[in-house]
């Protein structure tokens, strides 16, 4: 089958491969209709993946169920499914309730970074797990909104809701890539009176805008005038949607008393130093998130289904698979507005 | 000054009563602006108030301060400010975060039904505890949103969030009456999926379609469709805006396993049957709410003046004060499809 | 195989039966060592079985496995192991996370009542859904302690997890069987303040008095005290664990403003009546309950092992299966004051 | 009257001061018949307060009302109180609620720090908002319990609160003197099914285990064992009592996936370093906190009284006030194994 190949730093190719196989008996092979290109995929394009040459690239896709393992209970060959971009031991009792980050075992895995399990930008993918790993993409959703729900609208789901929004809260989301845009609708799902969508791109703040938040460009005064949009106070809740210092900075810099700062970009540094007066003096609290996918699910596909949130309006680009080599090298460099990719199997 | 005297039953009547005063030194008299008719005031109208013929009538007004005892620490003369329909103590703990209702004196008491605090149907009303019975309206927000916020927003939104809601909930409403109405907007904004407006009166449906329910006209079979709509599950919150008992029933029925039952409107009868079966078999909890007012405005303040929620959709009447008789019997009657009356002074 | 069979009312038998197998591959068969006598199987005993002669009793059991399907993932024979007194189709999201009363199937089973799985007071039992109908009974914790972690422990918890206790509450429990007594132990573990304990029997009193709560004899006069002990404001949760009528009643006469009342008893009637005056003006929350064990099991195993929590002190008769029918009768009669009666296989 | 004065470094002397008045008309005069000495006075005390030589010190005491301003409605001449280690506004919503930390204006003030309002290790202290300030001791709670109340029981409280504790978790508690103690006993009350408590102090840790924890010494290995004690996994919640960097370090090493790190120990870093990797890698959460110590009371008043919690527990030393200068000198030298000093008026 075709497959998206890591050779080196600024060169993924797609060639032929092996097909997959359901792995274990609780495993499945999904023949794969789309596949997403994650900003986070571009740390391999970069050079910086868990292996040398070789591997498979891609977490995020959707398709149909082709074989399935004889312990596999909830599917069957035919079935339309979504794909967690990770999967764990899919067995122990916090994965059962789809917190794979809390997996006993300890094993959870990405797919297609170069460890254990091969990527999906492919034909086909090998999942193990298939119970947990999966889900059933109900009717009247289509293929791009469920793909959405494999990876980026889980984490900008899972950082709004780890930011303890309630009913009236004021939040600032800062970075508006496709996590940001995300957290920015979730925000309001989760009843905030005021989402305020900060960003350099002018374009990110209109899509941010065009979904009811309001935007601030990111400048020097930033959070000093997120200080005067909210009469002093500052924020009750800050969503970091980026990883770089300086934007954690930024969301540290206008969350108010009593607020939360969370983080759902992969810190830049391997040490984020927190203001211990701040914290502490204005009782704030701080999380940094990995999603587990499969653990959002219930609450997502009904609200994606009933067009509450829609994350589909992220996607810029529609691609072929035999175009990936293309695919990445136009994400990388942000051409023509590219917010987010899609690959055609 | 000018008020609205109960006389007799249907006999309410705009006469001149003598000025109020702030009843202590941490009370206040507010001139008021506008004030709502309750459906709970046609109650009193029909002649089942808490007192003789002599009472001045009302518990929903928006106004300006005029004067304020020595112990009122956060408002003074010329403050716009909305009035809750009820106060108690005003002193101890449970009143300070705003329940009322678990004032340790037990002695809440609604303005205008013939205990003892004067109604707000009236060019001035004297106001116990300023400081917990009243809220400044902001900057931005109009009077009438402001009279919505008395009474009529906060039940409706009280009796969302003793519904259980959570993001992605499929919630019924029973009854599309005002309080129906702000119940739809509520559970929307506490991130329902889907909200189910029941009723029986074709434009009340549609104007809980217009803000993103999905109206449901009820009869006989109305508990058969809400299941078929489900998938056979039923609701997993169920808010009921009525009282009569056939409604409650219907509430119970559409109610799905590990469903909430929300009851706020006044059970017409002294004694509600639940079917124990169905009720424990199912995991289900039942409750029935009187709001206190004051312990919702700092939530839903924000929300309206974000035009999150639209409270003042629900008002299809305005008249002045010297009309309340008038305005009365056009709204015991539904006269031309009214919803909501506002008085102006 | 030995178990005991339902013959007629007042006549279970210890007979020879046919060995159980594991139902289907992710099924297991348990060895039993331990079995109880609940309170539910004596309905059974007076005939009020789901089914006619023949059908094996018992739905508490502990044992070790001998047996499982190929796609069972978490157990093999040897294994020590507790099982929930009740299974459902162990695949959906909400058998998943425990919840089987929210099974999708809408099939929970009770173990033992005449419906489609035989019973556990027997040598061996046959279990379905193995991965989640079992738990692993971890070192340090007696047989006897993992029995009752098989329903009664459970049924109290998760009926004091219903009665809304925050810390400093003030709890009711009404009647102290085994549930009661352990509904009594948990509200304390969730940090209520005062347990008031009430019951008619005074052994019973006293074992509630010995793990700290205020024993209140039942009489004419209770509620009455109850409100005298807690400065006229009544309880903050009342959890009622007989599904008498009048101990319903009992248990909203004694709570309180904004008070939540828990039923874990099955209620005797079919429909029970609720004052609306007093839930809707107080606010309260009525709940009943059927306990979803396998979701209570990583709760309350560590309470257990760390003795927090000690619901083998409810046993007070240990027999042999093969004296079954004398253990009914005795438990039946409540002779020499039996609470709870094990069976030793 | 006489009270306690900062002269300069290592020199507080109890001498004659003027008598307080209410400072306000919302105020109130109390007489103190007890007051505490803090860790935190020991900052003081060493040359760190907010101001130059003159100002009295405390902020721990409890007494009897003798003057009340015209505006106070809670509280009367004779009342036996406890006074709060802080006061703010005592007006906004905020403060209504007892979370002075979120005060609308900003302004929190502690008690005897140098800053606006005079310390309270004296015959009698000015309170501002005493309606909020104070809370009435009632029967049955002893002088030295309703002392504990003002600030180290809170400050415990608050931060197990804050430590997301649910029935069921393993804590550590890094840091055993008064605040650390208080702590282990709340993590208790909030269900922890296992508390470890650290520290190096063989008395500390032996109080500690007295009232139920696991002591575990602190050496160099202690992250380790706490792995090994908890089967690799580490806390579910981890509470810092100190402030040092090292124990900060600790608390966080100790903690396990999903895990809350929660610090109430005054860092002694302006920037405290945390490790991204860890921290997102295991979704944890980090909390600082300053105890907003009226927001506390009407949880903890009842489990004193009930002796749920025990704080009196941490008293060694018992003194005069007019031996404040020998009662600092010893405690900041933990002369014979002080680790609470109680002056009586």
């Amino acid at each position: 089958m075709k497959a998206l190949v890591y050779h080196a730093p600024f060169d993924i190719r797609c060639e032929d491969v092996a097909n997959p196989d359901p792995l274990a008996i609780d495993g499945a092979v999904v023949r794969i209709t789309h596949s997403g290109i994650c900003g986070s995929d571009l740390h391999i394009y970069e050079g910086h993946g868990w292996a040398g040459p070789g591997f498979t690239t891609g977490h995020e896709a959707v398709g149909e169920v082709v074989e399935v393992g004889s312990a596999v209970r909830r599917f069957k060959s035919g079935d339309r499914v979504m794909i967690s971009g990770a999967a764990a031991c899919a067995t122990c009792l916090p994965c059962a309730r789809g917190r794979i980050d809390l997996c006993d075992s300890g094993e959870a895995s990405v797919f297609g970074i170069g460890l254990g399990l091969a990527g999906s930008q492919a034909e086909a993918v090998g999942v193990p797990g298939a119970d947990n790993t999966l889900a059933r993409i109900p009717d009247g959703m289509t293929d791009e909104q469920a793909l959405m729900l494999t990876d980026n609208l889980p984490t900008g789901w899972f950082g709004a809701t780890r930011a303890d929004i309630v009913p009236g809260s004021t939040v600032a989301v800062v970075g508006l890539g496709p996590v940001g845009q995300h957290a920015v609708e979730s925000a309001l799902v989760l009843g905030a009176s005021r989402v305020l969508a900060l960003d350099l791109v002018p374009a990110r703040l209109a899509a941010a805008a065009a979904v009811g938040a309001e935007p601030v460009a990111v400048d020097d005064a930033t959070a000093a005038r997120v200080r005067e949009m909210t009469g002093g106070r500052g924020v009750d809740a800050s969503i970091e949607a980026v990883g770089r210092d300086d934007s954690i900075k930024l969301a540290m810099d206008v969350a108010g008393r009593g607020a939360t700062i969370s983080i759902v970009g992969v810190p830049q540094s391997p040490v984020v130093g927190v203001p211990s007066m701040a914290l502490q003096g204005q009782n704030q609290t701080l999380r940094m998130s990995l999603c587990p996918v499969q653990s959002t699910w219930s609450t997502l596909i009904p609200l994606v289904l009933t067009e509450r949130l829609h994350p589909e309006r992220v996607i810029t680009t529609r691609l072929a698979l035999t175009d990936g080599a293309d695919a990445y090298s136009r994400f990388h460099a942000r051409q023509d507005g590219v917010m987010k990719v899609v690959l055609r199997a």
